[in-house]
């Protein structure tokens, strides 16, 4: 789903600038792929230079893995309360601030972390930046796998238009995420963020959905060859 | 949370009226729980002198045991497009015949089975009829065990009175799933089923909520003392 090169050095440039939230003694949630990555490594060089000593938790097993070879402190999600602040990417972002995410397949756990967390970060490159949510990309779904059928016949009824089980590169047969679940990525003609997102999550088997409408960030931090643009709700 | 042995005779007579329901050649879904049991014991017998031969699958390790043991052929939720028909218990029944279900933690699976199905029959004995759902029972949430904190923080904001993590017996810690999670025990002081059953799957990291309103039973036979009674919606 991710084009992990594409567009490295504006990722890299919105990365930097969502670190500058983070202060020390902040409990800090971090996201999964290419653009949460490069703000791991710079929180990291931080933290060995002493400029910065945070705790941290992670949205997946590869947040984590990096975070932890960064020299980062990594607690899991549970033993947090609350995060003062999270950084992550996103697939999409609507003018309303309204996210697609899950490309990655750890939207279930990023969901949990940035619902925890007063202060959201989003970090992307301006190729996210879309005037209508799922106009490029699918909605993904962790589902339980034996709800497949059952999940299928909902998103009929609910007007999806293409519904695909997400297939491994490196392993045969379906993707299954950290949980141990499938991804369905699914394409609507159109849908109201938040309405969906409920929607999609009432479906008896579905675990989590990847429409962010709820639970938005409070700033966008969009990378351009220029520099950064930050995106207020 | 179950009393095994109470009203059995009533249960009784529940189980055997919904197993009338079963005709061969149906895919069938089967329950969990005590009255649930008694009706895979019936269908065994019928199956086992020829009187029935069906497809089934089970809502839980426990009912797929009991229905193999009994002689029945148990195929994988996920191999069904549908089901004819799908027979289970509940913990309470209201008026308007909402559930609260996952008295045994198996409610989502239990809620993937009976929407795939276009009949379910829901046997119950008297002492499961209440005027307002939640009166007696706590509503059970299946969640990851990651998300346990801020699920908690959203229950609160949603009003709820206690929120009670499942402990298990014959093991140390909380009671884990069929699926690997843990079974959260909310009471509240009075909810709209359909409306809180929406908004508690909405909550990040809550896999599926024990509240079957949008996926009511046809009808519900109550066994009594002098017989059975058929609730229709």
């Amino acid at each position: 789903m991710r084009q992990p090169d594409a567009n490295k050095e504006s990722k890299r440039l919105s990365a930097l600038e969502a670190v500058k939230h983070v202060k020390s003694g902040m409990a800090v949630g971090l996201g999964t792929g290419s653009t949460a990555a490069l703000a791991i490594e710079e929180l990291g060089r931080l933290q060995n230079t002493g400029e910065l000593s945070c705790d941290y938790c992670a949205t997946s097993y590869q947040s984590m893995q990096l975070a932890r070879q960064a020299g980062l402190r990594v607690f899991p999600v549970e033993s947090f309360e609350s995060l003062d602040v999270s950084i992550d990417g996103a697939d999409e972002v609507d003018p309303a601030l309204n996210l697609i995410k899950g490309g990655g397949a750890a939207h279930t756990l990023e969901k949990i972390v940035h619902s925890l967390s007063s202060h959201f970060v989003c970090v992307v490159d301006g190729s996210k930046l879309v005037s209508t949510l799922g106009e490029r990309t699918a909605v993904p779904l962790e589902i339980l796998p034996q709800a497949i059928n059952v999940v299928q016949h909902e998103l009929e009824r609910l007007g999806a238009r293409e519904v695909s089980l997400r297939m491994a590169l490196r392993k045969d047969g379906p993707v299954i995420t950290d949980h141990g679940n499938f991804v369905l990525d699914v394409r609507f003609d159109s849908f109201h963020p938040e309405g969906m997102e409920k929607e999609l999550n009432s479906i008896s088997g579905v675990v989590e959905n990847g429409i962010f409408a709820r639970c938005r960030p409070a700033l966008v931090i969009v990378g351009e060859s220029a520099g950064v643009r930050v995106l207020n709700p």
